[in-house]
């Protein structure tokens, strides 16, 4: 069997980990890949339920994504933001008119009393994608960051009000205790096919952790014949998108690849098979296989399209690898 | 006394109407002014609260409407309608990107409890609105075309999503029995100062009616000293916009200014006591008067602002001159 016909589970949260997705799915045919989407920075705004790391796998996955900043949509325009701090209202949270659409039609859905997985469904479906987009959860998750001034912020209010600004000494998800996972993660997590786990690129305390955080998610993974293999958002000390290097330092872990790893290996105890690191951080290499976790290097960076197919080729290639030992 | 010292409340629906009212809001002081709206054609769409007659009136008075349509607003765009199209959403009513704005707003304030008349005066604020515009009521009202098929359609399933086609033998006002007026309305009735009653040149039967049918409104109108003055929607023999000519032909009246003199003496016994024609209808007056009505002849085409204060003017004039006799 090659890893082709095997199943893939992807974890992401937004931007970075969008990539790896779409890289994913051009390697993968639909029925064997399940992307599982953070939804605890999601949130009600201005009466809207905003779904933003699921809108920007979407986006991605529909190729109408913003190229440059990787959120959002292409071409997208500001009016109703304009008219809306006219009126006098709350314009912090950049609001395409595209974007618009997706939150005002899950809203309505939503408020007929379907699920968030199911409204993901339909909207993926009417954007012409096959491949299976799912929320972790259909119950509400809140990322909370917990400032060092003393301050409890949600998420977004962190992350696109204050700019990722105040410095934070933890992290957490409220009603993470009560969530259930979406039924078909679960399945995915199941599936006597699955052939690989892949923690995406994206933040591994406010992204992948809420995904993981859910249920007996970790027990069931670590259980899960199939290695799970995360791809580090840290490249040559930097997060290339978003907070995770700054919110490593204030946390006081090294903000590197293998400060990736070691959290990884210290919050979730055997569940780390291996790391893929870029090929800029090849010297962490062995410090990670020190942990037990086994590492490969390559070029993660992903700047174009190709890029992120061949990581996507390269991360289920050496998943494949990985199973056969 | 002068007419400049008395007040003046005006009803009006959507685009005509609004041409005057915003005539007479150059002409009068905002403490000498009172615009009621029709929110008959108020409707729920996609979980938003949308207003178009009021929103219609707000945007004109604002300086902010589109000049060609009279509704929405200039410089429009519509990408949120295209997105929403792509969602495989309901896009046969065009919310423009701009326009949403008010919509989202409007829907969240009044989800917090405020009422319609309140967050009209908090949108109209915003835009610097310094007269006062304000809702018949904040009950909900729907009217309701009762078409020749025996179908019943919502008004804007009429008007927008079916462009009037349908053949109609009636309207109705679903709510009216319970509804009752905002206070500024019923304040403005009860002004001890008022100086004449403006119907505007908007549809007699579904955007003028709802406003008079609610509560006591034609009594407490008859007994004030002021007079009624309607401005006649139809200029030689046609709507100059909407489908009012083509309702008065389906329900057997003629489609001319004494026709719409007509049904309201008919239908509101001693209400009227004066009309404005165009003089494109001068011949029609002599016939008006036997109905007991007053008619006053001016231009009554709006195309220019300079059009909507003359015609403001000369029907305040004309108001004065009715009060004397």
């Amino acid at each position: 069997m090659t890893a082709a016909t095997k199943s893939c589970l992807a974890i992401t949260g937004g931007v970075g980990g969008a990539k790896l997705a779409l890289g994913l799915s051009r390697q993968l045919q639909p029925e064997k890949l399940t992307i599982v989407a953070n939804t605890g920075d999601d949130f009600e705004h201005l009466g809207l339920d905003i779904c933003p790391d699921l809108d920007t796998v979407m986006y991605t996955l529909a190729n109408l994504s913003d190229k440059d900043s990787g959120w959002g949509q292409a071409d997208e325009t500001w009016q109703f933001l304009a008219a809306l701090g006219q009126l006098g209202g709350d314009t912090w949270f950049s609001l395409g008119d595209k974007d618009l659409a997706t939150h005002v039609v899950r809203t309505r859905e939503r408020a007929k009393g379907k699920s968030l997985s199911v409204v993901t469904r339909e909207l993926c479906s009417a954007l012409n994608i096959e491949h299976s987009l799912v929320p972790m959860s259909d119950d509400p998750v809140a990322t909370l960051i917990h400032c060092q001034s003393g301050e409890v912020l949600a998420f977004q209010h962190y992350f696109v009000r204050d700019q990722c600004q105040p410095a934070i000494n933890g992290y957490s998800f409220s009603g993470i205790g009560s969530a259930s996972r979406c039924s078909e993660f679960t399945r995915a997590l199941q599936d006597p096919e699955l052939g690989s786990i892949i923690l995406c690129p994206s933040n591994p305390f406010v992204s992948v952790a809420p995904v993981l955080d859910i249920d007996d998610t970790v027990d069931m993974m670590v259980q899960q014949s199939a290695p799970v293999i995360a791809v580090s958002p840290i490249v040559a000390g930097v997060a290339l998108k978003g907070p995770a290097a700054k919110m490593m330092a204030e946390l006081k872990m090294p903000s590197t690849a293998l400060g990736v790893a070691e959290y990884y290996v210290d919050r979730y105890p055997g569940l780390l098979d291996a790391i893929v690191l870029d090929i800029a951080d090849a010297k962490q290499a062995t410090a990670v296989e020190a942990l037990g976790v086994q590492a490969l290097v390559v070029k993660t960076v992903m700047t174009s399209l190709q890029d992120r197919e061949q990581l996507a080729a390269d991360v289920l290639k050496f998943a494949e690898r990985l199973s056969l030992v």
